[in-house]
């Protein structure tokens, strides 16, 4: 990347760091240097337990050391470099970007081995080459022989190499070429062969395991794996070594029963958990580590519901658990300390305004919300809850804020 | 609001409006003061057609003129001055903002008649009363008499006297008090007799006309225009003078037989539009002015699906044309020039991907959807998709970039 590129990313860095110190902007341009508990925050707010994250990473990190895989843990979760620091901590080898920005926040903050893992467009290898420049230790990704062949041109343009995995395509979920289709070999022997491209490793993504029973999730994780050797085998069959093989998904990787040959496992969502991530066994509620903080400003006891401020922009549309039998409609409510309000989830949401009713129709237990109490919302998908915010106001198994975090969103 | 804050929202506009004349920061750093065609845009970004905007505005204007009503348009949709200052310059009164940070940035560009139409809770009074001692002309909203005395309280502890318009609930479709509820009285009583607060007017939210038959959404207009009438004669009857009645959302007000007695109509949505309103008929595919531009980042023909770099954070997650005839799944596509390509929908998307599937499952013109060709993706709910973006590329009927204008996204 650019000197002043990777400058204004570590500035952005550095500030977030100055933040945790200062509690700047924590809680609205007035509250700024004063806020030290949740409920003197401006609403809503995300609300992130340091604890809670710690115990979810270790239990990540092991569940990797037991398979015998190296965890190349996604920041598009986080987006965050106290995160990054903490997986890296952890014994993260490297991480999975999302965003060039991701990419970029991580490289000026030092952080190595970033794999962005999105098929890269012709048009984005300006970008990409300049943060290759820079000294950033990043690869790409391909499923596609078109693709590649315009991102080799691009890059001989830019006179750079860039490094590439290849996507297999296991179970048509999402992208991927498949192995027994011509292009796979074809993509291999272009990468191989031209002097702007190098071959990174092979990857495929289990995202199907979300919608899968735990069995599944354990016989999707099996045929990527096999599919991933076979794509290896082949490889060296042509002459081309692949010494990596990556594959990813938080529950895939939960509940593998074996990752043998597979050198690196991609996940993020086990980071913070979520709702959706409770309900399919992933983990328990008390493993979710983002909230938001709401408050009510509304109660309607004749129509036994209650107004929050954290609507559709606060919580995002995020509808995943529709249709399941842990179906939380937009969020369920916890109390400030974060336990659980029985049978209340927040039914709807307009932009700014969400309506807490009560999933059985038995009465809301009005004492509890009354005016002005602060709530948390456990959200269905943490990724795209957090995308709403700059920041995290951290706690730790406490409602005091231990420091403030700010987050890379955008492009 | 504080001295510091209107520096640092006006430096923001200024920021704003320098942007448009250099073009800084649109296409990602690298491209900064080069870009001119949407075509050479990092992507994902997000497009706005000026002259789009400006037809659907005069239309609303003229619409708001016909029925003898003042147009108080709704900020939350745009979040940008210059957008502000089309609506002023077509004769808006005042503006509707749904976050105190959209209202902070309006004062400090020198809008007025500003109304936070989020029912405020005591806690944002310190904010609330920082910004209107600051000089902004700013009203707020209340429909509980639990959060109003609390309101009450935390003014007089500010020394302030804050205006309250009084939400009615005229259908059970969110907030409000009821005609008929013994609190609506007090409430308006609370707020008469109360030295640190005082009777903006009455208003209310016909939200449930997006769920409506242009039929429904005329009777839901003269319901509520009935009941507005019938409190304030209510509240004449007990002493109370009440000169302002507000109502909102785009649809009833376009549909409306008659707005008579009302003093002002509250609308954002008809400014950019979306597949929703064009779904119900509020105004045609060629009356939306914001589209996500794309690129196809890969292709499939083997499963008749191409890959986009636009997802459920680039698009949003709302799936608001669900279950209805004009479904559209995650977005219509688009080729760069803005002309619908028939038959393709974002069938799906993950965190930064968006697959683009046939709705009838006939193939794909794949000849218009090659690697590296960039798209414009319509969005089912604009407010929504807008709000991952910082800014908007301002085209004008072409695809030359003619400005780039900021947005006040946050709380």
């Amino acid at each position: 990347m650019s000197t002043k590129i990777a400058e204004q990313a570590a500035d952005t860095h550095k500030q977030g760091v100055a933040d945790g110190a200062r509690f700047s902007g924590a809680a609205g341009p007035q509250e700024a240097e004063s806020v030290m508990h949740i409920n003197d925050l401006f609403t809503p707010s995300l609300v992130l337990d340091e604890g809670v994250i710690g115990r979810n990473i270790a239990k990540m990190a092991d569940r990797c050391r037991a398979l015998g895989v190296a965890l190349r843990p996604h920041v598009k979760t986080p987006k965050s470099s106290p995160i990054a620091q903490l997986l890296r901590d952890s014994g993260a080898g490297g991480f999975t970007a999302s965003t060039l920005a991701e990419a970029e926040w991580m490289a000026a903050c030092g952080f190595g081995d970033i794999f962005y893992a999105v098929p890269l467009a012709a048009s984005k290898v300006r970008r990409a080459s300049a943060l290759r420049k820079s000294g950033a230790d990043i690869s790409f990704l391909t499923d596609n022989l078109q693709a590649i062949g315009a991102c080799g041109e691009a890059a001989a343009a830019h006179d750079i190499v860039l490094p590439f995995w290849i996507e297999i395509d296991v179970d048509h979920y999402r992208t991927g070429v498949e192995l027994d289709h011509p292009d796979f070999m074809a993509i291999a022997q272009m990468i191989e062969g031209h002097p702007n491209l190098s071959l990174a490793g092979l990857m495929s993504y289990g995202g199907a395991s979300y919608a899968s029973t735990i069995d599944e999730a354990r016989d999707l994780t099996e045929a990527h794996r096999l599919a991933l050797l076979r794509g290896q085998a082949k490889l060296r069959a042509n002459g081309i070594d692949c010494a990596r093989l990556s594959f990813g998904s938080t529950p895939a990787v939960l509940h593998a029963e074996t990752m043998t040959g597979i050198t690196e496992a991609r996940c993020g969502i086990f980071i913070f958990q979520d709702l959706f991530q409770a309900g399919i066994g992933a983990c328990g509620i008390e493993d979710i580590a983002v909230s938001v903080l709401t408050t009510v400003i509304s109660v309607n006891p004749g129509l036994n519901r209650v107004t929050i401020d954290a609507g559709a922009l606060a919580l995002s549309k995020d509808r995943s658990t529709q249709g399941r039998s842990f179906d939380a409609a937009f969020g369920l409510v916890c109390d400030i300390d974060g336990v659980v309000i029985d049978d209340l989830h927040v039914g709807t949401v307009s932009q700014e305004l969400g309506l807490i009713t009560s999933r059985s129709g038995a009465p809301i237990p009005l004492e509890r919300l009354k005016v002005g109490t602060k709530l948390r919302i456990l959200p269905n998908h943490a990724d795209m809850t957090a995308a709403a915010y700059e920041r995290y106001h951290v706690v730790r198994g406490s409602t005091q804020i231990q420091k403030i975090w700010s987050r890379t969103n955008g492009w």
